[in-house]
């Protein structure tokens, strides 16, 4: 018989480490893998961006987890700089162009493998192609970034550069932009910077900001990229001011890239992800899978799905398709929605619903915040955390946690993680043997604290 | 209607925190309540005794979590220095005795709690009660203590420590000492350090002891403490070599305090504790109450009782029974055998069973132990971590974790706390959505890589 061909779409976390599992458990006898890559770089950390821009990381290097020499020594023909630019599901093909020379061909396959990623939001302004303006979505981002901030001399003022958004990406380039040097102003369309926490945790961010110095400019909407008489960004425009700046990042969040998917007639979601089943299969097709930034998950918490691109679901999700596209079996359940950043030695981390998102589906609930200290209060550089947890009113079901603090801050949302995965109330939380020494947490977690004022506020409320 | 009157035997974390919690519930009208404390403190954290030995915390007064003049303030009748000399449940009175003036009385009550802690391990050896040998169990022995670490002046080899015991005091009283200044030498019965931890994670934290300057002798039975001219303690013997020492710390466990409870004929476990039921209400009786280190508690992993003293279960235990007794409802509904500690920047954590335990009560299972860091190794500080995780055979149920490591590693284990708790199996932890970003793990988390290397392992077993 001969070999079965896999055909993986985008040569990043999803697609490598499905083509990696696959190649685990099927020889090249019995399974031929081709992986296609649009850009120059594959099997990356896209995550780690920020912090090559910000001098924490050496170079792009250090931010890729296999390079394409040892795929191809594994089995996996990785073609980089080659588009996929058309599927043909009834066919079973899919049509790809060689960047560099401009040949197209058709390959047939036996299992598809959809890991096409995501793409920046570019708000169409006035200006937004201007040299001078960036996204921080690939390495080749990367590395054009970084060659406009070593050119930009700056003025009186010293270097500016304006970050467009106060998400994750967006605090993060504010922080790695303030490593370089410059001065950095964020214009945030939000109330509060980080949309991720309730209004009242971001403004925890928010106030951090601007003890390090930057600028956040909150409810900013921007109308134009300003440009010079050189054509390069000189100011970002918002109906209200102009901010002059030498760079702009945009950080204004990302989309599935579904175009491929869109044009074959594979179902989507409402925010524009591909549908899968629990095997990350595509609803309704036999022989193709799906997975990582392009999908849609299923939110334990919620019941729905919604676009969480995050690279620990993207490894998560090649694990499970290169299992079942190599004939094994394993499941992704869904997410409940975690995620953790910083800016500076600021920790910020959430989990499961806000009180916004909570409403929306038609939950009541609880809110309550405390405030408590990473280690034991009499311990060296215990550091005050804020903790906000949400339950469910009358079954008194955990439903989030959000957490500011410092160090120590960030990881004790897990703690919620799991708990949410098990469906725990705030009342069995409050009785957790979480790990207690001095150096380590108070005598109460906070997480415990809060889980005590929430079971409290559930009994109260009844 | 008079007041009834609650008396609590044993002024620390369990005694006054049921003090404190009923005293919420009911007025000074509805309940009186008499707490009474054989030591000079109460409310006060013993846990923090080593960092206060080793510089860390200034003095006693930031480890007393609330004065006596508070307690009293709020209506809790605590008289120190007054030690209980027994119990008539029958009669429903204890007799207590004021240290400084010797006068004993009967006081009765309507509703006991015995909260009267551990006791130190004092082995019956030859010189065990010379000067300059010390226990680190209260305040006062950590007074004691520094007292003799400032009048050591030491000999041509600088101030020697010997600290017998390399459990828990004993690693974070070798730290202590360490920061004093002193040579320190850990003598040890067992065959690794940490005796909480299986062998092959108990050697890492031997091996991590050498590089800080500690010397560790294992297989180490202590038959003498040895004396000088002067009747202090000049060296520690074993049966193999002598072990010159300034000062001894005495760090070999504690036993259940229940003296008083067994001469009252109170049901004690196997380990010499007090057995209650899950309000914390010693069974067979209807209005006494016990609970933190003179109890056993259930392990929810193995199905038995254990003594696990820690501040984290006794502040529980007291609000449980603070609750209980004040004539509301609340429950302890058992532990996972969480515990964290550390040596110097070395983190150790574990939870649920180790290889031992589990083959103890009967389970079979698969251990494997996997090598990850505590950030995505690009990032700076990224610092090596070892987890061993224990699944059972069959069912793939997580059985227990153990975690050492640098920053990052010790927290983590509340991850499996949490899991243990909820029952999860390895298979289930594989999908755990865990806080991700470069700074703060890699991609896979280590528990995650240590869940599906169990996972493999349940599996491939069958």
């Amino acid at each position: 018989m001969a070999a079965q061909r896999m055909v993986v779409v985008g040569g990043d976390a999803t697609g490598m480490s499905a083509a990696s599992q696959a190649r685990r458990l099927k020889d090249e006898d019995e399974l031929e893998i081709v992986a296609f890559e649009r850009g120059g770089f594959a099997s990356y950390s896209a995550c780690g961006i920020p912090y090559w821009v910000g001098g924490q990381v050496a170079g792009p290097d250090e931010l890729i987890a296999r390079t394409p020499e040892a795929h191809r020594e594994r089995g996996i023909d990785l073609r980089l700089r080659t588009e996929v630019t058309e599927l043909d599901l009834a066919g079973q093909r899919v049509r790809a162009r060689d960047l560099a020379s401009g040949e197209e061909r058709w390959w047939g396959f036996d299992r598809l493998v959809l890991a096409t990623g995501a793409t920046p939001v570019r708000p169409p302004l006035p200006g937004i192609d201007a040299p001078g303006v960036h996204g921080v979505q690939t390495l080749d981002d990367g590395r054009a970034l970084l060659r406009t901030l070593e050119a930009v001399e700056g003025g009186p003022d010293g270097r500016r550069a304006v970050v467009v958004g106060a998400g994750y990406i967006g605090v993060e380039m504010a922080e790695a932009l303030i490593r370089r040097g410059f001065r950095v102003t964020v214009l945030n369309r939000a109330g509060q910077p980080m949309s991720t926490l309730d209004p009242d945790m971001g403004r925890l961010v928010h106030e951090a900001m601007c003890d390090l110095g930057i600028e956040t400019v909150n409810g900013a909407a921007v109308t134009a990229v300003l440009t010079g008489a050189d054509g390069s960004v000189r100011a970002v425009a918002t109906e209200d001011a102009e901010y002059p700046a030498d760079v702009v990042v945009l950080g204004v969040g990302v989309r599935p890239a579904t175009g491929l998917a869109r044009a074959a007639g594979l179902p989507l979601g409402e925010y524009g992800g591909l549908l899968t089943d629990l095997s990350m299969r595509v609803r309704g097709e036999e022989n193709v899978w799906a997975g990582g930034d392009c999908v849609e998950v299923l939110d334990l918490v919620s019941g729905r799905t919604r676009h969480i691109p995050l690279g620990t679901h993207a490894n998560k999700h090649g694990q499970v398709i290169g299992s079942n596209a190599a004939g094994g079996y394993a499941t992704f359940p869904g997410v409940v929605g975690t995620a953790v950043s910083k800016v500076c030695d600021l920790e910020i981390a959430r989990t499961g619903l806000l009180e916004r998102q909570a409403a929306q589906v038609g939950l009541r609930f609880e809110a309550v915040t405390i405030e408590s200290t990473s280690r034991a209060g009499y311990y060296p550089q215990a550091q005050p955390m804020r903790v906000k947890m949400l339950a469910e009113r009358r079954t008194g079901r955990l439903l989030g946690v959000q957490i500011v603090g410092r160090e120590g801050a960030g990881k004790r949302v897990d703690i919620a993680a799991v708990a949410l995965t098990a469906g725990l109330t705030v009342d069995q939380m409050t009785a957790l043997d979480l790990g207690y020494a001095p150096p380590f947490s108070p005598v109460w977690d906070p997480v415990l604290v809060a889980a005590r004022k929430a079971a409290a506020a559930v009994r109260k409320a009844g």
